[in-house]
């Protein structure tokens, strides 16, 4: 058993384990929320991809489900973000992760009502900027990471020891965690707890469409690439369309001509419709070590028993343990 | 005080902390490897900026300044590489690190004549091929690391458990560890020992110009860049050289046009003679954590102090600890 009573993050949230399930487009609705919630960790409903009306559903069903905390994950850059602040705090979610955008602009008007609000970050001085504004604490997210990420490329190895350096607020690390040992390691580089999004996405609570949690499953070292950086970088498998856009990278296509070919609603042609070739198929690069479909909790569980057996393997190297 | 003895890289080397000073172009000559082998490292002379006398002299004197184990690393692509392989076996070097090209066509020679023979990989294929070559242990670098890198871009954090999965000779894991807490991060993850090469380049002791070792020092977090990519990806650091290839980039230059722009003897014109704007300058992202220039054996020393300190904080994960 595993004593996480002084731990930053599970006091923050009121947590059982310093584990956060990331709120991912197309992925993680009421329905995972909940089910990581119930295992102890805490649940993320992803709101970049609803509308608010649909977003205030998944609030109200996720209270349904759990009783225990659970928040939003919320794109700052989100075109309707009023609206979803609004519902947020009418339904009175009590944690909120922000991304993307300026911390500043929302982070005041949510902790006045109480919320608890982390930022998520691609670099050091993000994280100063999060922890400025007020934020609770920040998600470090490397560059091996799914879905967007930052210009800089520093990757969770180099990323979070800089961020746990420069802030004093509870360091959460993403990118390339979907393990117990990944836990352990983010945990020795300073982080105070980790955020798994991958690994979350092929469960059975997803609600990714299931070719795409299939196709997560298939997805093997290498099959990831770092894509549209003259639009915002974003980390792809490489599919037919990937191809496409890569072809057009490697030839030096300008920035208004990659998003014509992107298009609109590629995310969720591909990750909640199931459109494998012409679908955007957002996943980190540690879905290579991803190969079956589990429930949220059996997650839960696999990682804390590694990490227990990865601390007790480390435990060795003391000479006096 | 930790405890070594029973780990596998300390065992396979005969030497006392899991940690290898990685062999660099222009930085590790004897010197810097016999002042990583005295501080109880594995000291490597790095031949790739090496002609073949010059790598001899290197190797008598490295052994003129330490009685303790160390070795060469060999890039397999070198033009000399007969050469090089002929110096190394009638100088009586044990240990040599491989990287590049193909493990096949050497490792059984070197093993013949009683050569402990290390493969440097970017990939779990790699990985595999080398362990089926022969090699007594693998270098599994990622992303992050300086230098030349691999096409999956694949990072430390995801490599090397895929790596530990895979084979089951040692793991040593390369690429953004500078710190001990990034070593209890790697043995975390599976990996047996560490190689360090940032870390190690602006020592006193590293053979790199003094302007070169000062901009270590002075890189800050997103000031590299895997670039080159249509040649062999390398990582390098945000000067007007690399300006210039990145707009070159940009635009969608071939090979040809950037090989023509690279030309010839760049790394040694920014590295060894200090001219940071048109030299190439290979470093990892870890340099953003490098802020002095210590000697190897304050490196090893800080290493693994920090190390213990570490597993001192996760044992206390460890109720029954």
């Amino acid at each position: 058993m595993m004593n996480f009573q002084e731990n930053a993050v599970c006091k923050l949230f009121g947590i059982e384990y310093p584990i956060v399930q990331a709120g991912m487009i197309w992925c993680s609705g009421a329905k995972l929320a909940a089910a990581a919630a119930n295992a102890g960790a805490l649940g993320l409903i992803g709101a970049g991809s609803m509308y608010p009306d649909v977003l205030r559903e998944h609030i109200v069903k996720c209270r349904s489900l759990t009783a225990r905390p659970f928040g939003v994950n919320l794109p700052l850059l989100y075109p309707a973000i009023d609206q979803h602040i609004k519902i947020i705090i009418e339904e009175g979610v009590k944690i909120v992760f922000t991304s993307a955008g300026n911390p500043r602009t929302w982070t005041q008007k949510l902790k006045d009502v109480g919320i608890t609000v982390v930022h998520v970050v691609s670099g050091t001085r993000f994280a100063e900027k999060a922890a400025a504004a007020g934020c609770d604490a920040v998600v470090a997210e490397g560059f091996e990471a799914g879905g967007h990420n930052g210009r800089d490329e520093t990757t969770t190895f180099c990323l979070v020891p800089a961020v746990r350096a420069a802030v004093d607020i509870p360091v959460i690390a993403a990118g390339g965690i979907a393990t117990g040992a990944a836990m352990a390691a983010a945990l020795a580089l300073g982080a105070d707890g980790v955020q798994v999004g991958t690994r979350f996405a092929a469960t059975v609570e997803s609600s990714a469409h299931p070719a795409f949690k299939e196709k997560i499953v298939q997805t093997q070292e290498g099959d990831t690439f770092l894509s549209l950086k003259k639009l915002v970088p974003v980390r792809l498998i490489k599919n037919k369309f990937w191809e496409q856009v890569h072809e057009m990278e490697l030839r030096g296509a300008d920035a208004e001509e990659l998003a014509q070919v992107l298009g609109r609603a590629r995310a969720k042609r591909g990750m909640f419709e199931g459109d494998l070739d012409e679908g955007e198929l957002e996943i980190g690069q540690i879905a290579a070590l991803v190969s079956d479909i589990p429930s949220a909790q059996e997650v839960v569980r696999r990682m804390l028993d590694e990490f227990e057996h990865v601390l007790n393997k480390l435990a060795r190297y003391r000479s006096n343990h």
